[in-house]
């Protein structure tokens, strides 16, 4: 039986990427060091690290005055570390709350200073730090139609979509990503920096988390994750080699549209929690008419190889992620089995 | 040729370690999804970390009032998280420093409040939050011959002897130790906490640095790092199949000796940078006569196959790391090189 991996993180990785790490892995062994096992001050690591660091400036169009940075942590450790970089002690921030992962990064910046959580980007306050958008909610299945205008430093947790659709990094002050849903594997964050805000950390804030520090180090003030890293360079040239973000743009909205058919199609049966354009092409979320189907729902679909469809514990439900490493085979093995299991329980 | 890797870290695998890595990712591809892709708060990864946290157990002697909780970031960010999880505002904190790291430790605290940088432990102020020892200075070549006794919680980086000495876990308040010289690869710090400790972070602590907030939620505040906790895993299997700490750390005591009888055969040539028994059996520090001829020695090794050698930039020299994964023939092959180049240029 075809199985397919529906997670919201770690996620599917393509095929392709696992057996080309296998194949290295086996290759260095007995052949010398392998890339996880030399100095990370050494020519090995520099070169990984200006590899991942070329193929995304090419593949987001990152301006050169926004430096790439490679950090620990995830997203959650961003949460603090975006306060602490760029909000003044007494100062504020605005946050556009859409969403669970917003109302999170939210709750952990309100410990640093004055935080206003707001719902229309057109509020923001002048006086703001910043502006904060999580531009892809994975657990509700929202996304932001495009990136707000802002008067204020924009800030984008782009852990969802970052290379599933094209966004205008040059618009952001920072952007960052844990890289455990199209980036790669988990334990390594990628952060996109505009050089202007570099240096604005406020005092005591942990050295390891301060972006000059990292910038100034090329990101090995500390050892650097090498294994998530390398995992990203393999995922990176994956996606390179499958045309780019503006093709999986596309190929990740024929997937969505799959999906969303078969929501459609059984008149009720399904209910999205989102509708467009603010339904998200990534993470498709809906509810059956009880609780007890959700659960049946997800349980029918484990068996026939669709698996971890189970809603985020938040907000329940059924969630069908669809990142770039998801073919479209996929989704539409899940549309053709949600389509049955209406007809059986309609 | 034979090679061998004796670099400070990331730090050499044992080949069977990369090799099974290798078999299971190869056979993950194909057959579903692999351990790399599945949700953290499913099954596969508490199994993962139960998994890890039994092994350390068991292979450490942590008596149960100690949590083994597993982070991101290295010890360098730990240089920030201890204080901040210990020393209150307005407190002090004694730093013995013998070396390098300790020094880099002591300089971060030093940003949260009064440091005292002491050189005996006997002088341990009672009222100091807590007394921070550096167990193993790799950039030095040296170790502290035992734990001291200390009035106050004693907190141990233990990044470089970890696993490759027997350490008494039950006197210290927290171990830290970045895995990427003897628990596996980097992306992975390792934390052991006195139960006692927790919940006395300062306000504005990082959610995800807050060892409170980790140990509440079993190490999965944020998802974990995934590969690197795998790749610890296999290397946890392998130190138990070598026999476990104290047949590792003798191993350790023998292959250090092949080194330093090499420096003393050669009668001043090398000088060492620690005498017994400050001295570490995994880091052996020495100079040559002259720069030159230190670098002359690195060249010469690395064209032999011995690989990795040159000392930390903050102290130069000659370093030689002999971690847990380094085989009696690697100490073996340095040491006959050692009288061989002794011979040549003495």
């Amino acid at each position: 039986m075809r199985r397919w991996n529906f997670a919201a993180g770690p996620a599917m990785l393509p095929p392709d990427v696992v057996a080309e790490a296998a194949r290295r892995l086996r290759h260095w062994h007995g052949g010398g060091p392998s890339l996880l096992e030399v100095p990370f001050t050494g020519p090995e690591v520099a070169e990984l690290l200006h590899d991942v660091e070329d193929e995304l400036r090419t593949l987001l169009a990152v301006p050169p005055g926004h430096r790439i940075l490679f950090v620990q942590g995830g997203a959650s450790l961003q949460f603090s570390a975006v306060p602490l970089n760029l909000m003044p002690a007494g100062g504020s921030a605005d946050y556009l709350v859409a969403g669970y992962w917003a109302e999170r990064a939210s709750a952990e910046a309100a410990r640093y200073g004055h935080v206003r959580r707001i719902a229309d980007a057109g509020t923001v306050d002048q006086g703001a730090a910043y502006l904060h958008v999580t531009s892809c909610e994975t657990a509700d299945g929202t996304w932001e139609p495009a990136l707000p205008d802002s008067p204020v430093p924009l800030v984008v947790d782009a852990t969802a979509d970052l290379l599933a659709r094209r966004l205008d990094i040059g618009r952001c002050g920072i952007v960052y990503a844990g890289a455990q849903k199209n980036l790669g594997v988990a334990g390594l964050t990628v952060l996109i920096v505009c050089e202007d805000l570099l240096g604005r950390a406020r005092p005591g804030t942990p050295a390891m988390l301060d972006y000059a520090v990292v910038a100034r180090n090329d990101s090995k003030a500390c050892t650097p994750p090498v294994p998530a890293l390398w995992l990203t360079s393999l995922m990176l040239r994956w996606v390179r080699g499958r045309g780019g973000v503006a093709v999986l743009e596309a190929r990740n909205r024929r997937k969505a549209a799959l999906v969303y058919a078969a929501i459609a199609a059984a008149e009720g049966f399904y209910r999205g929690l989102a509708a467009p354009p603010r339904r998200a092409d990534v993470a498709v979320c809906f509810r059956l008419p009880t609780p007890d189907l959700d659960r049946d729902f997800v349980a029918a679909a484990t068996e026939q190889g669709l698996l971890h469809l189970k809603g985020h514990p938040a907000v329940g439900g059924v969630r069908a992620c669809l990142f770039n490493a998801m073919p479209i085979e996929g989704a539409a093995a899940l549309s053709d089995f949600m389509r049955g299991f209406a007809a059986r329980h309609a």
